[in-house]
C-alpha cells in the first residue's frame, strides 16, 4: 500500500484530507472532517489523538452509529466476499478462508447470540487476535452489560483505526500498535554466541497444525538480523520458537548421538503490543530460557 | 505372563528346563540344553551368561542357523498373523498394526534388499527401537559387510533373548535391559518443589501424531511417584515431557495472563538401557532443564 | 559422649533415671522426676513430650525458676570458665573464646539492658545461632513485652533441652533438631555428574574472616559422600559453598585460560532444622544454582 | 590530561609533532620522527600503524636500544620516585605504593634474575596486569629463550605505546586497547528487569582484601547506565560482581527471611581488551549467570 506523507495531509485541501482518511473509522468520514480542522499535525500520534477526540466528543447517537457501521466477523459478507477492502484484509489474518463448516456455524451462532443480546454486531480488532482468542473473547463479552459492550466496541474500533492510520501515514513517529518477538542464542558449552542456529517461530493452535510465521538463522552475535516478529500486533495466542540445536552442535562435532535436537520454547502472548525477548542459553545437555528485556 | 522362579529352574528335570527356556533363543532349544548342564545358577545374569557361552562356542553353521531362524520384520508373516507369540508381541510395539500400505511396502522393499545382499533376514531387537530408528538402522546396516552383519545379527539376537529371559525368570537380580525416564519439578518462584504439576511423556515421530506414553502428577517432593518410564528398554527415538505449568501457577494465583502454559521439553534417547533424568526448574517467566543424574 | 539406650532408661531405677536426665533442663531435676513416672517410652520423641508436659503443667513460679536457672550468655561465668559442662560446650560454638574486648563489652551491655528490663537473663539456644544472629535476636527481643519474653525464654529452654536429650539418648528415632546442607554438581558441558570437584562450606561473618566448616570432593554421582552439614542445627547465618570449578575443567583440558575458577554460592540459613540442598549446574562459561529439595 | 586533536597533529610543524609524540615510545623520539613524515593520518589507528612500522623497520641494534630504555618494574626507581611521569602513572595501578617489604624483595629478586639471564630489564604493559598476573608472567617468561624475550618485550612496548597514544590523541576512532565489563539483572520471579539492584565490581587478590573498583545501581532495564568497567584494559586477574539481591526482594516484600542476600559472581579475565558481559537471572531462590555477549 502506498503511504501518504503526514506533511502532504497537512497541506492537502480539506476534501482530499477527508477522502484519504475517511475510511480510517469505517463509514464515518465525519471523524476525518473534525480532524481536518485541527491541522497541522507534527506527528501521527497527534493526528490520531485529534480523531479520537472527535469520537469522544460526539453524542451518544453518533457514537452508536459508529458501532453499528462495522460488518459481521466471519459472517456471510466475509464468505460472500462483500467486505470493504480494509475489513477483508483484516479478517484474512484470522484465516476465515480456511474455516470449516463447523467453525463458520460456530461464529454465526455467536454473532447471532451477540446481536440478539446487545442489538448490534460483535466488533473486535481481529489483527490482535487468533481464532482461538476471538472465540474466548466472544464468550467472555457475551456476559457483559450492554453499556460495557458499547464501551468495549468503541475501544476496539479505535484499535482498528489506529492500525489503519499507522499503515497509511508516513510520519516521523509511529503509533504504539506493534509487538515484537526476538531471541538470542548463547552457547555456554563454547562460551560464545551460537551462530548459524536455524530458528522458527510458529503459532500453536488449539486445534489444527502449528502455523509457521517466520524462520531465520542466528548471526555471529547469536541474534537474528531481523526480529522474529515486528511491525504489527502479535495476535493473542500461543507461540513456539523452535531452535535447531542438534544441527548446531553436530556441526561442531559435539554430542553424537545428540540429547537435544530441536528445542521448542512455547510461550503465550497476552499483550499484542508487547516486547517478547526470549533467549536460549544452551549446551548439548541443557538449556534455560526466560522472558528477557 | 507367569514368571518362573530361578530356584525352580535349578531344581527342574532337564526336559522341563529346556521346555521352559527353549524359546528364549528362537527355534534353538540346543542353547537351553547347554545351559541346563551348568546348573545351578545363583542369578539370572549367570544363567544368561551360560546361554551366551553356548552361542559363542557353537560352530559357524550352528550360529548361522540361529540367524536364519528369525522371521521377517513387519513382513508377510506379521501381516498374516503367523508369528511366534514372542515375535508377535515384540513387533507389536513397533505399531506394525498401524502401518500404512506405503510403510509396509517400504519395509518389504528393505527386507528384500537386505536378503538379496546378505542371504539372510534383517534381525533387530525391535523393543529397543521406534519405527523411525528401525528404518535408519536398516539403511545403515545395508552398507555393512556380510561378516559385520552376521555379528550384528547375533548381537541383536542376544538382546532379544535377554529381554525374553528377564521377563520370564523371577530371580534376585534383573538383567540390565531396562531404561529409565524421570523428572523433578522445582518451583524457584516459591522456593519449593512444585506439587501437583501434570506431566505427560510422549513419543515424537518423524511423521504422524505424537504418541502418549504415560501421564502423572508431581507429588510434594516435585517428583512423580513412579518414573515416567521404566521396566523396559526405551525405544531409540525422540521424546517430549510436557509440563502443565500454566495450571500450576494459576492455582497459586500467579501470572495471569500466563507467559508459560504447557512447557515442552524434547530430548532424544540413544541408549535404550540409559537413565534419563530430566528436571525442570521453573518460574512463571523462565525455566531451565538439563540431563541430570 | 557415651549415649544411654532408651530401653536402659525405661528399665532404670527412678533415682538413676533422674540422675541421667536431671541436667537436660538446667538445674531442674523435677522435670526428669515427672517424666520418670510416665515410663516406658517407645521413642525419644515420647520421652521428650513427657518432659515438655511437665514444664507446661508446672505453675508460673516453677516455670519462672526454670528461666532464672540459666547462665549469662557470653558473660562473666563464661569468661571465668564457671559454666556447667553443657553450657560451656554450647557457648563454645559461638566462638566466645575468640571474642574481642569490644564484643564482650557489647554482650555485657546487652545482658545488662535485658536483665534491667525483664528481671531475668537473656536465654537463647546458642547452637541455633551465630554471633551475628544472637546480636540481632538480642536487639529484637529487647523490644518485646515481659510476657512475650518469658514465653520466648521457655521456648528456647525447650530447644536447648531437646538438643541435649537427643545427644544423650540412643533410641530408634531422633528428635527433629538437625539441619542439613548438601549439594550436587552437574556438568552440562559434558552431560554428566561432575566428579572430583573440591567443595568447601564456609560461614560468612559480618566482620572477620569466613570460617571453614567442612570440605569434600564430589563422587561419581556429582554428590559428596556425606552431606556438607548434618547432625546438628545449622546456626542461623550466611554460608558459602565454594566449588573449585577451574581445577575440574582444567583436568578435562577445557577452558584454558579459565573464565570460572572458584565458584562461590552464598545463601542464608534462617531455619536451623531445615534442609538446604543447593545444586550447581555448571559449564566452563555459566552456572545456575537454586534451593532444591 | 589534555588531549591533542589528530588534525592538529597533522597540521603541526615537524618539531612540535615529535615533541608531542616523542614519549609514546619511551626515550625514542626517532619513532615519532619517522611517523611525522607519513602525515596526514585519517585515524589514530593509521598513526599508530606508522609508528609500529618504524619499529619493525628499524635495525636490530635500534630495536634493542628501545628495549633497554625502559625502567625496572617496581624497582628502586619506582621506590625512589624517579620514574618518567608516564611510567610512574602506569606502575601506580599495580599498587606499588602498597607493596610490603617482602613483595618489593620478590620483585627485586625477579628483576635481578631476569636481567642476569637476558641482559635487559623485564618489560610488561602493567596496565593489562594485576600484581598476581605480573608475578605469573615473570615466572613464565624467565623460561623463554633470549630471542623469544626480545620479541615479547617489543610486543609489550607496543602495548604500552598504544595505551599512551590512545590517551593522548583525540581522533574519530580509538585504538582497540580497552576492555569492558557489564551486567544485566533479570528478575524471573516477577518477569521483568530488576531495577534498583546495587552492584559492586571488586578485584579479588591472591592475598589481601578484595579491592572495590566501582559500584552502581541497575536502571529500569536491569542494566547499569555506564558499564561496570570500560575505557581502559582490564587487568588480567579475578573479579567479582556482587549483587545486593536481598535488599531488592526485601523492597518487594518477598522472601522474608531471605535465602539470597548478596550474590557474588566470580570470574577470571584473561583478555584485557575483551568484552565481559555477565548477566544475572534471579529469583529469591535461584539464579543463573553466564558469559554473555
Amino acid at each position: 500500500m502506498t503511504k501518504i506523507a503526514l506533511e502532504d495531509l497537512n497541506a492537502a485541501p480539506r476534501d482530499a484530507f477527508v477522502r484519504f482518511l475517511g475510511g480510517i473509522f469505517e463509514h464515518s468520514s465525519w471523524i476525518a472532517e473534525a480532524a481536518a480542522a485541527k491541522r497541522p499535525f507534527a506527528t501521527v500520534a497527534e493526528l490520531f489523538a485529534a480523531m479520537r477526540s472527535a469520537v469522544h466528543e460526539a453524542d451518544a447517537n453518533t457514537r452508536f452509529a459508529l458501532v453499528t457501521g462495522h460488518p459481521d466477523l466471519a459472517g456471510k459478507a466475509a464468505r460472500a466476499g462483500k467486505l470493504s477492502a480494509e475489513s477483508a484484509e483484516e479478517q484474512k489474518g484470522l484465516g476465515v478462508g480456511d474455516f470449516s463448516e463447523a467453525e463458520f456455524a460456530r461464529f454465526q451462532q455467536l454473532n447471532h447470540a451477540y446481536r440478539e443480546r446487545f442489538g448490534f454486531l460483535f466488533i473486535i480488532c481481529v489483527r490482535r487476535h487468533t481464532k482461538d482468542s476471538v472465540l474466548r473473547q466472544f464468550e467472555k463479552r457475551l456476559k457483559n452489560s450492554r453499556d460495557e459492550e458499547l464501551a468495549t466496541a468503541l475501544k476496539e474500533i479505535e484499535r482498528i483505526a489506529a492500525l489503519r492510520l499507522d499503515a497509511l501515514v508516513e510520519a516521523p513517529d509511529r503509533l504504539p500498535v506493534y509487538g515484537h518477538i526476538s531471541t538470542h542464542v548463547l552457547d555456554t558449552h563454547g562460551g560464545r554466541p551460537a551462530e548459524g542456529v536455524a530458528v522458527e517461530l510458529v503459532e500453536i493452535r488449539d486445534s489444527g497444525k502449528p502455523r509457521l510465521i517466520t524462520q531465520a538463522v542466528t548471526n555471529a552475535d547469536g541474534r537474528t538480523s531481523e526480529p522474529m516478529f515486528s511491525g504489527q500486533p502479535i495476535a493473542i495466542g500461543t507461540y513456539e520458537l523452535r531452535f535447531d540445536i542438534g544441527a548446531y552442535f553436530a556441526r561442531l562435532n559435539l554430542a553424537d548421538p545428540p540429547f537435544l535436537t530441536r528445542v521448542p520454547v512455547r510461550f503465550s502472548v497476552s499483550a499484542p503490543e508487547g516486547r517478547y525477548h526470549v533467549p536460549l542459553v544452551v549446551t548439548p545437555w541443557s538449556y534455560s530460557t526466560y522472558r528477557g528485556s
